[in-house]
């Protein structure tokens, strides 16, 4: 790891998420902070995501996602949802599902409905684009939860490359 | 423009960075907010782009970018670097360059330098994802820019479509 390379990316602004997939009657969810808007018209999200994840055979197959927006006062539904797939993580939460079948948290703050219109491999994560088709706001008083002030949660600092120059691929 | 799907959007957290352009010595730089980390290993980051956006030219050409990072006491550097491409925003401003060319801001935040990888068509944007390689952190007590903190300043309401099941693509 790098400390300092982490501290860097750390001053880029993100948001925490629930990313709810489906295919059919299997779904899974998982916290993901690689989130932003594309396009306006059509309006379009990008999410990147690690396609070793359990969760992107699922969105691969079913090609549909939600994004589900967490407040600042759920840090511990980003660590529930940051554990491994096997931990049945949707069993203990509650949630619905709109248009695409994507798992819609009934406690967000906003939730987008997306369908895949692309997939597109980038380093050592896949940017996956969607469509929204249909989108809600919850908990307009809320603050959104920020990425920086989750800290250490998911341990990401680890997973950084010791320079700029010597990147393994 | 419909409000209720702005302030849906408005939900999505996003910072404010002053994106730098070159090719050969046409420079430019321009506020934007559709900034992410997307891989760890290589190091990508991804923007959107707006293709009409007079810098979008130079970039294609120069497959360059820099992302400056602006904190929270910046929002009237946000405001120079909105208006429109004729203004020589950069000639008022302090820069430099570094690895690849690209303006870096002597008063940001932070810069990553960036060269283009990849470019993606995505509705009415281009995902442009760059490897970063290099930055700076230049300001490690100053707390980024938040998009919603910056209100109605770039008018980015007006640019939702009314619904959800109307893109006009």
């Amino acid at each position: 790891m790098s400390q300092s390379i982490a501290s860097l990316f750390q001053r880029l602004t993100q948001g925490v998420y629930v990313i709810g997939v489906a295919d059919g009657e299997t779904t899974n969810a998982f916290t993901a902070a690689w989130v932003m808007q594309v396009s306006f018209d059509p309006l379009l999200l990008a999410l990147s995501i690690n396609s070793n994840h359990a969760s992107y055979a699922v969105l691969s197959r079913g090609r549909v996602f939600s994004v589900n927006v967490l407040g600042k006062d759920q840090l511990a539904v980003a660590a529930h949802f940051g554990q491994p797939a096997g931990a049945r993580k949707l069993a203990t939460t509650a949630w619905t599902t709109g248009q695409t079948g994507a798992p819609l948290l009934a406690d967000a703050v906003a939730w987008f409905d997306c369908t895949v219109t692309d997939q597109h491999p980038a380093g050592d994560h896949v940017l996956v684009v969607g469509r929204v088709v249909d989108g809600r706001l919850l908990d307009p008083d809320a603050t959104p939860l920020s990425y920086r002030d989750t800290g250490a949660l998911d341990g990401a600092a680890a997973l950084f490359p010791a320079t700029f120059g010597n990147g393994s691929r």
